[in-house]
């Protein structure tokens, strides 16, 4: 007799729970796919996306998960035999490093200081330094980790490749964090941003998207790895309108960007970044509480680079693995697997996108619930903790005192 | 900044949760209305609803509402002059009284011994043995009244009217109850139960639902109240399927409740009046933790009589609407409001239906924030209370040690 009847509850780091504004939009009818309501809605997404990732570079959007988009970033730019470096902080930028071998590069990686450490800028920067004929073409860096939660300071490492006075691109995956935390691609510098419609931008999984400096274009020009599909300059060719998804549009998909887009527009990136700064912290007072030797303690030891969209934890003596299967098939409430070998003894909090406070509140209680039902060590209660944390950010002083119209049945 | 941005949850006593299973069921085009899959789906709700209120009795759906049920059972069963016994615990059997009198017949109102307070079986056998010539043709009263939140003992009330060998007709209004509570019509004897679609039954408002026993069918036949929209007989009738609505049937909402019952059938209604008990005791875990003099109270004092569906809070000196502003305002939640006289002092946490733990908890622990936020006392955390009272619940001792594959992106 599981209590779990209820709307089922996704509070793992993507995909997220889609609002249901976008949903609807997604419930139409095949439209005209030639001219008219959807190219103008195709157009004005791609024309927003820029605003999204704060750059004045171009934008694509392409029928692909994070990995096609990973693909697309690598193909528009680079050549066989090109060097890249990974920055690892995480499973992310080295599966991206290894679809880079795949096409052929060569993939060297700067691993960070050991599991749940982010990227170190003096590392990148005598990194760069040694590299003095400029061998490497690209670094690449994910702004958070979905794996391990590691949030990377892509403002401190660009300064260290400025430092190093290096001239490779630089490209960010900002997966697992647009939508959710504040990035400036123009303002820091960065050359590639890569995107994934399934996480912090609200869309079910489907679209990739990449926006690319004048820096990025130009290195396009001579990129050996370009193929058909990926192709930017395809793209970017005026004509028919199928050009830009390189065949049919994901007609959907383009209609579900638009409303998250019009809903990011609404909110404002600032106000974004804040309501999840609140979540996070939240979040983090819940795991801060429970913590015990034996039981729960962050991925990430440093507080100053966890990310605010995911929340890695790891386990201890407890199951985790049990604890997830508690949480979902007894309370309706699906949370993140750690990855790979972690799997047993870490899980993930995705606190991204669609959320309010009974989201992230009723995430962390079943949890506490399900620790208690566990009889998991815990030192105290997560959840009060979570909800002294969340009130300020509530802002009562600007609810004034309540109306009242002796409302009769 | 609200930080109500996620999908917002209403925690009232209903409208309740539309699971995403009746939505879908609703969306479809107009079918064909004279025969086939439309009247095949009308007749297997009608044919299914006798196991709801588990009767044996006849089950008319009206397109209507609660109130419109309220009139169906009047009209069909009493004439003009008729007296009634309306049994108070709250705003809604004496709401139905006022129907009532409306409609021509003599009221009388037997009061509980104050607000908060359920109907008291003594009173009710005295005041049915002072009536020696039967002039009460029928007993109203509701299993759960959804202003107080006060649960009434239908099965002792229908005892007092035995024990007073009274003739009058049971009606029971279980509006709020049905879907939640144990209700047993034919065992606990009660002749006309009312229902309405958008509370434990997980569908829209738009449907009023009534059950009729042998007796009460009985009386329909010199019923002088009869109208030609609610009239039983007519809907009875063989012949065309619009004659069950009086005409053009509520073709999606006959969808939605074929769902609902699909849902209802699948769980199981012990288990779902079980999984219903969890959650109120949840809820009432923290009411009790925050309890003070001068704070959040129940408005109904006798435990035994707290409804398992709604439960409804006095807030002393806190503003119960500021409160549920800041709920609805800043965190996406909205909760029921205290009727009448109360809503500035009281507000309702509705507890029906499609719920999980992370509603529950989510709900709990977003107005202890706010209650935070608002600075008002309370004596403790209540939500980690809930979730500790929650968590057996969870039985996880039916989940056996997590699957680990090895999950690797």
């Amino acid at each position: 007799m599981p209590l779990a009847h209820g709307r089922h509850l996704v509070s793992i780091p993507g995909p997220s729970v889609v609002p249901d504004r976008v949903l609807s939009a997604m419930h139409r009818a095949m439209p005209n796919i030639y001219e008219g309501a959807l190219v103008d809605t195709s157009e004005s997404v791609l024309a927003d996306l820029p605003g999204i990732a704060l750059t004045k570079g171009q934008a694509f959007l392409a029928i692909a998960n994070g990995h096609g988009a990973w693909e697309m970033a690598l193909t528009n730019t680079l050549s066989r035999g090109d060097k890249v470096l990974v920055l690892e902080s995480g499973r992310f930028a080295i599966g991206w490093g290894e679809m880079g071998q795949v096409l052929g590069l060569e993939v060297e990686v700067l691993a960070s200081a050991g599991p749940g450490e982010p990227v170190d800028p003096a590392a990148v920067e005598a990194k760069l330094r040694e590299d003095a004929n400029h061998e490497i073409k690209a670094v690449l860096i994910v702004q958070v980790d979905t794996a391990s939660g590691v949030w990377n300071d892509i403002q401190a490492i660009r300064k260290a490749i400025d430092a190093a006075d290096h001239p490779a691109l630089y490209m960010v995956d900002c997966i697992a964090s647009l939508g959710c935390m504040e990035y400036r691609m123009d303002d820091w510098g960065a050359d590639v941003t890569v995107g994934g419609s399934q996480k912090g931008l609200m869309v079910p999984p489907g679209l990739g998207l990449i926006w690319a400096s004048a820096k990025a274009l130009a290195a396009h020009k001579t990129a050996g790895l370009r193929t058909a599909y990926w192709d930017w300059t395809a793209r970017m060719k005026e004509g028919a309108h199928y050009l830009r998804y390189c065949g049919t549009p994901p007609i959907q998909h383009i209609y579900a960007m638009r409303e998250a887009i019009d809903m990011i527009q609404e909110e404002g990136l600032e106000n974004i970044w804040a309501r999840h700064l609140v979540f996070a912290d939240t979040v983090r007072a819940a795991i801060d509480a429970w913590s015990t030797p034996n039981g729960l303690q962050f991925y990430v030891s440093k507080p100053d680079h966890r990310s605010n969209s995911t929340t890695s934890v790891r386990t201890g003596g407890i199951d985790a693995a049990r604890l997830r299967a508690i949480c979902e098939k007894q309370a309706g409430l699906t949370l993140g697997i750690g990855l790979g070998d972690d799997e047993g003894t870490t899980f993930r909090i995705g606190h991204m996108g669609h959320l309010n406070p009974p989201m992230v509140l009723g995430t962390l209680a079943t949890i506490e619930a399900s620790l208690t039902a566990m009889e998991a060590p815990m030192a105290g209660s997560g959840i009060a903790a979570a909800a002294k944390t969340l009130a300020p950010g509530l802002k009562a002083d600007q609810v004034p005192a309540g109306q009242v119209n002796g409302f009769r049945p």
